[in-house]
């Protein structure tokens, strides 16, 4: 019965996810689903895009929190159009909340749409919401056994970022551990170390994102 | 109808979580549910109290992992009784799994069980699983806004541990700053900044699990 309520909430939010993906293709802008644990730099990450990127990719940010707006108004500040979610304790996105906050956003006016997922490493990954590529973060500082813990992000994700590998010196963590795990899982998935603090692996990360939204990269 | 449903699965987790507590209480043995998220420390927390009072309490673990039995094998090296739930996906433990694992353990012959939960910051803090107290981790590479932003597991936990202390000097967060948010919205919560690096803040943190488990402090 339980079992059964979850494949048929997980069946409708399969038709909704396809709408709104055929909403993006229509309007020709590149969605990525961005997710992590709590605290792994989804919003850095986005501040050091709107920096970048800005100028050469008209860019907006779907930004999913449990309560809050303070990723909002971090965004905001970078100059990205930013719509907020507040998901009032469920713990993901699904297709119908970023249905819902599309009507706020002119799609035809985008390059790029980034949906900042909830932080959770688990939840977020069984959830489409109609973006073209899933696009994880895993800070270095949560371990390199985490591939091995949480497989199903790393399954369904195209895209790892090793994030703030700035403190590698400080922790217990073998990089290569983490991109070895990450392919057994997942023998496709473009793995690009990045820190927001030093830049490094930031330029490799913007274009792709350039290459993927049609644009010539730098 | 989606609403409903949750509130029945929560109402029955409820039931069985109060028949768990009754089991422990009978047996007197005092019971910790320890969650956080995904690399915050939880593990190495437990080899930690498994050194330092393997010899005064006795001691087991209920290991939660979505997939693998690293954490399991992690606690068993250090003399630690382990018992191993995995849980193919779910991304929380409940009532009814704790109830099942049971079986593997003499309670009468505990002291203090430790439910390690999944990884999460979020999910795992709405279900009850029998336990007295919810001890919670954070770490301070997870940043100073997680309270605000992740309130229900802040609010929900009597114990608040902040991890990682030891790499305080190469993150932006204010130690401050998550204590006085932390408080703000539980003004109860017992705080405990701690290391299992440099051994930060253990004894005090020991001393209380000491007390709570009827035994006397250091």
């Amino acid at each position: 019965m339980k079992v059964s309520v979850v494949k048929n909430i997980l069946a409708a939010n399969d038709r909704l996810s396809q709408e709104n993906r055929e909403l993006f293709d229509r309007n020709s802008v590149f969605v990525i689903n961005l997710m992590s644990s709590p605290g792994a730099g989804k919003t850095s990450l986005l501040e050091a895009m709107g920096r970048e990127l800005g100028e050469r990719l008209r860019i907006a940010v779907i930004e999913g929190d449990i309560q809050s707006t303070l990723d909002a108004e971090r965004i905001a500040a970078t100059g990205l159009q930013a719509v907020q979610i507040e998901t009032a304790g469920v713990c993901h996105l699904d297709a119908n909340m970023i249905r819902s906050s599309i009507n706020d956003l002119d799609l035809a006016a985008l390059d790029l749409l980034v949906v900042e997922n909830v932080g959770n490493l688990v939840c977020p990954a069984e959830f489409n919401v109609g973006e073209h590529r899933k696009v994880m973060l895993l800070s270095v500082t949560e371990g390199d056994d985490k591939p091995l813990k949480y497989p199903l992000m790393f399954k369904e994700s195209q895209v790892l970022l090793i994030s703030k590998t700035d403190l590698l010196p400080y922790v217990r963590c073998d990089l290569e551990k983490i991109k070895e795990a990450a392919r057994m899982i997942n023998p496709q998935i473009r793995i690009f170390p990045i820190s927001t603090y030093t830049g490094e692996g930031l330029a490799e990360w913007h274009n792709w994102l350039l290459e993927q939204a049609g644009q010539p990269s730098s």
